[in-house]
């Protein structure tokens, strides 16, 4: 690949349940932001990519996403790249975006994430993976998936119930000072563990609510990045994509798709684990960040309820991880998610994230999964930017 | 770009309908056939593409169709990207493996074309272009659409009902020998005039047939190019897509957007409309492929019917269209149509195409329009290809 890939803008709407807003005003919204943030023409975008996982299904549009809003920011008469895969569905419009900049076909290219699940057009099958009918009619949902991680990672490795229920606790409190999250009061442990009941041992606040947003990121060529000037702009150093099957026959607490796209990732960019500030990462479920610190090499295998224990990933720790609150409070509109990370790193990364900023903050990582369940088939989606 | 990017292999699945078969074993059985075309294995993919355009609305699989593709033929662990833009899906895909190669990213891309509509889950809605419920409803739905545009052609030009008709016949007769159409018999003129009326003045046999099938391509750098031996292959001169709206309140008989795109294609290819030996355009109804001759610049503007009366797109014409049948005759299974007409093209470039074989092709163009109506989105595809 001949192009260094900036990201010169980005922006993203509040995250949480507006069932009277549009799915096209939650992309305009983000899209306009990170536009205006980079001081970019819609006239200059060359290529727009928007990944949406479920507006066939919930709005009864499942192309034409990305022209509606194209057509509402003023882009027009340029490739279009409507994607689809999961919760990593962001994450690969991010990944189309700069691969359209970094192959030297376009020097503007566009990144929308977006989902509307608010108000959903009649469709009342539980939350499961695409395909997944039968898993879904016998319960087995992803917060029950989960709830058996849950249970084998204690088992096989100590880990407590209140390390597990510790990941909500601090997502919270990170997520105090940002406006965009779905949730800003604090938690204490007592209230993850006295909480409603969702699948043993998981709790309603061990699990990321459903809900609506939209966020975007303008890529640019290094020729752009000149002409913008360099000093908040924020290069990619690896965009991965890994699809496949997880193989959790054999360990539930290992997301392997995970391991090998972050090992790859960090081959292409030069860093390694030890050499990450802050990370964003797929906590749809609590237990899921631990496995992820495990996945990503932040530990070994089986300390990740040591590494929160001991505070490393609170903001303000060695690692921080989900400053920004995460999908469990942050909020999870899952086409959204794998974008929504990207802004949260950037601003990060430029020092404007005001309460919750990780300083020094020179090296981020986001990490999301799409589809998870044995046997269904999955997205592992890994990004790494530098300042 | 750096890369020069060829086509190695190609494959199709008969077009029809066929309730029994499923999703999945459409895509593999297009899948196999081309990398087993392409000499290439699996293993040696490094990216899959996949274009469907309504596999959300229809099974309830809106993500994952192409990791689905990927697990039966025996390919893991590389970027997979599923594609959404309307009837210009399959055309995305062949966008999105060639932008892949042609970045230096990856030596050998997978894209799939798929789509199975004759059994829908529970959905009963017109097929209108996705958003456009009011217009389903009120009963302006694509044949409307179009026979207002047959209207205008023969009010503003002469037109004449015969020749638009004869698209129908010219295109069935073009797919006599081709095993894999969805209707093989002949039809006259005669027939097409009598038959049920859809929207005047279009019947059943101006409109193309709804139906279930997959095609795909293998692309494939220089690099491996060279490797295979190059006496089969083609390459891609250009691969242009072009999303917005149709401005049709001017002038309901000019696609704009496919005007535009062709000649940004024309212009990449150094190639120019003169010099096409061969075209496969977007026939969803039989006014469609003489307005397209005119877009593409096959003719001056309102010239499109007296050039089929001349004969000219016949295959033993100057410059045939269709000659595989269209999607009036061949099918139309939405998201298969873009790579389908690569299929033709492959075919008839390697002079693979039996008896409906244009002598000395050397020039191919696809055309697929996407999303059609005033308001509404769309994406224009053009690909040019030489062998």
């Amino acid at each position: 690949m001949s192009e260094t890939v900036f990201i010169a803008g980005v922006g993203m709407t509040p995250f949480g349940k507006f069932p009277k807003k549009s799915l096209r005003s939650f992309g305009r919204e983000a899209a306009v932001e990170a536009l205006t943030d980079a001081g970019v023409s819609p006239k200059d975008v060359g290529l727009l990519a928007c990944g949406s996982a479920r507006t066939g299904i919930y709005q009864g549009r499942e192309s034409g996403v990305g022209q509606l809003i194209g057509w509402e920011v003023g882009i027009r008469e340029i490739p279009v790249y409507n994607v689809k895969n999961y919760c990593a569905s962001g994450a690969t419009a991010f990944n189309v975006a700069w691969l359209g900049v970094a192959s030297g076909e376009h020097d503007v290219a566009l990144a929308v994430g977006l989902e509307k699940m608010s108000t959903r057009s009649g469709h009342s099958r539980p939350l499961t993976a695409d395909g997944m009918e039968l898993e879904g009619d016998l319960g087995f949902t992803p917060p029950a998936y989960y709830a058996m991680v849950a249970r084998r990672h204690m088992q096989d490795y100590g880990t407590t119930r209140e390390q597990i229920a510790s990941v909500a606790v601090k997502n919270r409190r990170a997520a105090r000072s940002n406006p965009r999250a779905q949730y800003r009061d604090e938690i204490s442990l007592k209230d993850v563990l006295r909480a409603k009941p969702v699948a043993s041992p998981l709790t309603l606040l061990d699990c990321c609510p459903t809900g609506d947003g939209a966020a975007a990121a303008v890529l640019v060529s290094g020729k752009v990045a000149a002409r913008l000037g360099r000093q908040r702009l924020v290069r990619v150093a690896a965009s991965v994509l890994r699809s496949g099957c997880y193989d959790q026959v054999k360990d539930m607490t290992v997301f392997d798709l995970d391991v090998r796209a972050s090992r790859l990732a960090y081959e292409k960019a030069g860093i390694g684990p030890d050499e990450i500030d802050l990370a964003e990462v797929h906590d749809a479920f609590t237990i899921g960040e631990l496995v992820h610190y495990e996945d990503l090499g932040f530990c070994a295998k089986g300390d990740g309820g040591q590494l929160i224990a001991d505070g490393v990933t609170e903001i303000g720790g060695r690692l921080p991880v989900n400053p920004s609150g995460g999908l469990l409070t942050k909020g999870h509109p899952l086409g959204a998610t794998g974008v929504a990370q990207i802004f949260e790193l950037v601003s990060q990364l430029r020092g404007d994230a005001g309460d919750r900023q990780v300083l020094g903050a020179r090296v981020g990582l986001a990490q999301v999964s799409g589809g998870f369940l044995e046997g269904d088939f999955a997205t592992s989606g890994i990004t790494i930017l530098t300042r």
